[in-house]
């Protein structure tokens, strides 16, 4: 990261800071954690747990709660704030808009929008990539380079897709997106039916729909309904690699960690939280605030609140305690095996 | 899905049709589940289990079998067949030819065709799609955009890409193929020799065939063979993010569930199934009609008809009947620790 | 494989080769494992167990190494060299350039170039691709057809992207580097903190650094790091579809096997073999040497050369001695059932 910001320009972007100590550095050269931030740069407090890290920390801007009432060393400014995490994340994207270019508003030369297509004000087309017929575009969307949007999609507004995304007719996009690149949405769903030793394929005609606030990442596929809609619900997050089959429905505010593969008509409901290359078998049910732990195998619904791990998937406390035990099935076994048998 | 179409039309395409009841509805507005068809929807049984749920169902119009027996409601349209998938299927054709425009046919102005490519007639070329030097590709098949067809490829008819698929040169796709969005058919295959601390790379010249009727889900790779060939045998399934390594051999009429992994030079005989995530060590030999249950580790040939499930694998019954034991492990620990000790 | 190779053009390559017999062929039309070769085919030893298999190949040309001492049969002709692997791999490569016209040097008409973009002499430009503004693109490098390689994005000499790379802004990467088709580098981290219900992005303005020698996998993805750099060691071979975290660093001469996943600021020191679909928690350090078994869930440090397999991930020949012990349960527990109750 090479940029310099003034700190006046960050204190401009945050209306209820309070600024305590003082420094002959008026420039912020980088922004690191408070353990490997040096002279120049910015840091922050956004973990309880890091408190006695602020102490020794190098930064010479710290970005502190309001209730933090130790005092900055000579040459030191501390910033605090309501949201020191809220803070930052301000910061960063002053900084980024200071980084990069970013991408102009309009449509790139090279790229191609169907003359039915409507793109509202502020929407960014980038570099090859193709709007289809009759697609809707809102406010200052971002279509990065490479994407295919294709025909009758509609998408929000302040939506960004990366690089590389493949937006399949039909599809729904809301407002506040985030597509990471390489992106598919609205593949045909793995339905086929069994005539003699030929699987015969199920057409799919309905969509998927992605509500507001959600983010996807690299690389992860979203399987188009059979006929309805596959429907990832506001405000979820997905990361990479993660397979959704036709007609899941995951609620609002579910979290789904990397290489998940959830097979089709899944429902999961709102708070669902999910580790990694964990696997659904199709038609289950996962209830509201359920966790399941990374590499668990689920085959039959899950009750709200339940936290399971393991395949076949147990409550995980029984998983942690059969972890232990299988560990002593050597000595158990030596110790059997020396009994005179009773038979 | 909004579309109308005249329960005529579909009529047309059904050549054995036999039509019991009338309604005033000559229209279909929509196609539905049994259950959640309202009127003015097409919906069908395609799997008798369901048999009950035609008596309730509010669809218009259903698609049943022959052998049908009961008569439709006032107002109700049975349309009998002798295959009611099929019949499904072929009206699904139709809407979907209605809802959407596809692609037409020919090159699109932002595509590029090297000169010495040949191209069969009805071949569609998408935008941004790039088809290299000497490659053929068959009558009627699409290529939609983004997509790259290296040097020498060859595609046969009435096969579809996807937009954002990859081919590279050499490969080998038959006729009525299916590869879904951001597939890649000829990576090179992960070989490297050790030398000393260094790993060098062992070139791979092989390329990769896919049979007839192959369907690949989104962003699923295939690696090319070091020398020859890695084969997908005809009429195979697979789904989204699969890995497919260098020399595979797929047999006919497999299935293969998404996150599959499966190393260098493994082989299935025909009609092997696979469930989700899922993973096969190299240059293993899976028997014919053998099944894998989701998430197991095979590290060991599989004979035909086999059923396996966990890692390392086991017979899937002997499987389930351990699941149960370990969770008793508790109780037997505490058990045997009640034992006087007779060492 | 359609070529024809005079011999002769093949010994120029290999400086240090002893010819031994003689045949009257004298082009090599195929290349083949010494099992599968035919008359007029090369083939090689390089691992010396399969030495057994000089004797009955049928190949025409068999590269060997310097200490093997057996003669060939009439019409056979022995290569001799001190790294057969190595000459192999030169003659793979010659061979390759006879196959494939490969992508010429320069920027394709179809190509999108920033003019504020360095590209040194021999740089190649595919179909499709974008280069952004600031790019510094090393000596001799390829980039193939829908490439991304975004702002202030740094590559280095003798590397290769394969068609559909999307390299996004401020990453780094090295010499002789490759990268397969769809890899994604530089994609967001998945950082999300709670605030209240609803899951506020964490912006990541940090970097991927790619050393050199580095390979990676057709639709693998790397996170950019929050603030500092995600790092893969010189020389560390990845394989497909593997989810490489935020902040994660990667060792040198690793070996990272397909569908892996590691979560963010995760440690490899060098030399770490990881089997395919393995999964790492995040903030681990994984030891020197360390090998991971396929499937293995690993939620703890990892000491330098330890053997782990399973999840939880325990030494694997405990894990070995315990599934043997687990298949013996169903027997054990009916021998319990069947002793008398001693409590």
């Amino acid at each position: 990261m090479e940029f310099s910001l003034g700190v006046d320009d960050i204190l401009k972007k945050l209306s209820d800071a309070e600024v305590h100590g003082n420094s002959i550095i008026q420039d912020i050269n980088g922004i690191a954690s408070l353990k490997n931030a040096q002279e120049g740069d910015l840091s922050f407090l956004s973990n309880p747990k890091y408190k006695s890290e602020v102490k020794s920390s190098l930064a010479t801007f710290i970005l502190l709660p309001l209730d933090f009432h130790e005092e900055p060393k000579e040459g030191q400014v501390f910033i605090k704030t309501k949201n020191p995490s809220q803070a930052l994340a301000n910061v960063c994207r002053l900084i980024q808009s200071i980084l990069f270019e970013g991408i102009p508003v309009g449509v790139h030369d090279t790229a191609f929008v169907h003359e039915s297509a409507v793109l509202e004000s502020g929407v960014c087309i980038g570099p090859f990539s193709y709007i289809g017929s009759n697609v809707k575009i809102g406010k200052n969307t971002i279509v990065e380079s490479h994407c295919y949007v294709g025909e009758k999609v509609i998408v929000g507004e302040n939506t960004h897709f990366h690089p590389g995304c493949k937006i399949l007719s039909l599809s729904e996009v809301g407002n506040g997106v985030v597509l990471n690149s390489g992106v598919v949405v609205g593949s045909e769903g793995y339905g086929f039916e069994q005539v003699g030793s030929f699987h015969e394929k199920i057409p799919h005609l309905g969509k998927v729909v992605i509500e507001d606030d959600v983010e996807i990442g690299a690389n992860t596929c979203i399987d188009r309904a059979r006929l309805e809609a596959t429907i990832i619900g506001a405000g979820s997050k997905i990361d990479n690699l993660v397979q959704i089959g036709h007609n899941v429905r995951i609620g609002k505010g579910c979290l789904i960690v990397a290489q998940v593969g959830i097979a089709g008509s899944v429902e999961f409901e709102d708070g669902v939280i999910v580790g990694g290359q964990a696997g659904f078998a199709g038609h289950l049910k996962v209830g509201k605030g359920a966790k399941i732990a990374g590499q668990a195998g689920i085959t039959k619904d899950v009750p709200p609140d339940a936290y399971l791990k393991g395949n076949p998937a147990i409550p995980i406390q029984l998983a942690h305690k059969i972890a232990v035990l299988q560990r002593k099935l050597p000595d158990l076994f030596k110790r059997i095996a020396q009994e005179p048998d009773k038979k």
